[in-house]
């Protein structure tokens, strides 16, 4: 992977990068010249066990990279735990905002960041994890919930 | 620059990066795909100067990279303050060895980095900035100190 890369650059991507560039090329099915975002089905994978789908060259790592569907219970309805074998991955604080930083005038809304803690168990038991993911979804000025202005 | 990597990286090299790769390929005038390392006159340029100089793409930056030869006062003799117009570098700390991280069994030798500090005005006074410099030379235990085995 990152042998394509000249010697000394990292993968540090900013939210911007990882929605603007990775998410919206993973969701039209594009093409990326180096594969650093994997493909995996988040609900079949345990945590820890996402660092050996996930490694970039021979680096130690704290983050890793994945691309996953949404797995939906039900065809309508939002599943609230998304859950493994072991346990589940439950959302914690509020969404995020992730903006176009080189549009002029603050930018516009490229995609949401939610924020989840993985629990081993089943819920609404569980016990809280050290696992923390960041799960990026695209989002506009005009699909989001309308604001005062 | 950074616009022929793709996006997400950024430069953070080790030092085994830094002396293996690219400082051996400009002592040895190679041609380096990426000019990450920019060639400056370290003597003829202040350190709030080396910013401008050695950009890498539009990213904000607190450490800067670039190659300089050594301004010998004498040719023999070697100068302990490496002085600018405004100022002078000075050594601090002990030299550290920086191995091959890729040889079995530890890693031969194969440069040194030596850390120094900007002083404003004239050596012996000065005052002391925060301004940090990384010196890195090649080195093999070949032509090190000896040392018992």
């Amino acid at each position: 992977m990152e042998s394509c890369v000249p010697p000394g650059f990292r993968f540090h991507p900013t939210d911007e990068e990882l929605v603007g560039y990775y998410l919206r090329k993973k969701v039209a099915s594009q093409k990326i010249d180096l594969d650093v975002i994997r493909d995996v089905d988040l609900y079949r994978i345990e945590p820890w066990d996402l660092q050996e789908h996930c490694k970039i060259g021979y680096e130690e790592q704290s983050d890793w990279y994945f691309f996953s569907y949404k797995d939906r219970k039900y065809p309508t309805g939002t599943r609230t735990n998304r859950a493994t074998l072991t346990g589940f991955w439950k959302a914690t604080g509020r969404d995020k905002a992730v903006r176009d930083g080189k549009q002029q005038g603050g930018g516009g809304l490229i995609g949401m960041r939610k924020t989840l803690v993985f629990y081993t168990g089943r819920a609404p038991n569980g016990r809280k994890t050290d696992w923390i993911m960041h799960e990026y979804r695209l989002e506009t000025d005009e699909n989001a919930a309308p604001q005062a202005s």
